[in-house]
């Protein structure tokens, strides 16, 4: 483990990474852009398939993937660092690995680690949720000094759930991913929301964007 | 992590891993029986690839994969637990699962799992060495009551290099792997000496051996 390293983010921030990180105090991490040079070593972290990657990512060297997703179809020439667990959160994983290593976890990483796991989970309340995650948030809490950690999941959902400012277009593409099931195409975007009747009176300008896109 | 599991072989051991069990004083683990009820929970260590995977594998359900090589064409329909490090030995992982997961390493298990490391490494002789694997063997060697680990790593080796007792189809077929480059199938054997002459007095018999695999 190379302690030595910078984050970096592949697109947009949706609001409540937004909000995560102007509550703790972080700047947004750069976005990666395509003057990296040629065979820069690099780490996924949350990501593995190629038809998700970007184009930058294929003139970089990947020495690490650490994913709570299925592995999919990533091909590398020699052999590398793997850590997928089948757990809610890649921050469970990536917790473990500060642990492991006797890295130290200030404040502020401890808020960031929180809130993913918050978020990924939905504070527990995503099938997904195994004890691991369970457990390495009760860790956590207490390094993050959150109080009330059951107020501070519902303000994150709060913010990711406002959907007002958003076009159309925008809430079809916030979380979108495109895969291949019987030699066709499928392309599924997530919108989340508390606010279910202001999704559903949006329906038809919704169908009629996703109509367009599939042209 | 599950404690409890049971250790299955593949194929037919050599003469090294004969003589580790021997000396240790364990017996061989009983050969996978294509009378596995299907979906039985299955963890493969230290290999990968499907095309290197029996029959029997397919109707099992595999949960966990741990090792060192590249990860290969390996299809799971759900996320699975992913150890891979570039190390020299699979081992070195394994021995870092038990410390992560505070499972005691008795001497008879420190045993092999010290006797693993040096035939990987070749007792650090070999390219693929990390410093992850000297660590490890440091920390194993005193659990395993190895006085004299250079002596007791050439005495492996010895019985390894020992090819005289086996037909020239046997040393042919003792680690045999295939592989597709360019849309053809190479296969590859490895048979380890440390008497190159008596091999090259078989060269003859042994290229016969490996056209007559080829038609």
């Amino acid at each position: 483990m190379n302690a030595n390293a910078r984050a970096y983010r592949l697109g947009d921030l949706n609001n409540e990474t937004k909000f995560i990180l102007t509550t703790v105090g972080i700047d947004t991490p750069d976005m990666l852009l395509d003057d990296v040079p040629d065979g820069t070593e690099v780490a996924l972290v949350d990501h593995n398939e190629n038809q998700q990657l970007m184009k930058i990512l294929n003139k970089m060297r990947i020495t690490h993937v650490i994913d709570h997703h299925k592995f999919g179809d990533l091909k590398t020439s020699d052999p590398i660092y793997l850590r997928f667990e089948p757990v809610g959160c890649t921050v469970t994983i990536l917790t473990k690995l500060y642990r492991e290593n006797n890295f130290a976890i200030d404040q502020k990483m401890a808020f960031l680690l929180t809130s993913a796991i918050l978020s990924d989970t939905l504070h527990f309340r995503s099938p997904a949720t195994t004890t691991d995650d369970r457990n390495i948030l009760e860790y956590l809490i207490p390094l993050a000094k959150i109080d009330n950690i059951t107020s501070y999941a519902n303000s994150m959902f709060e913010v990711k759930s406002d959907l007002k400012g958003f076009s159309t277009r925008q809430i079809h593409f916030l979380d979108y991913k495109q895969y291949t099931f019987n030699n066709r195409t499928w392309g599924i975007g997530t919108g989340e929301t508390c606010s279910m009747n202001k999704i559903l009176e949006r329906k038809d300008e919704l169908l009629k964007e996703m109509n367009e896109e599939k042209k």
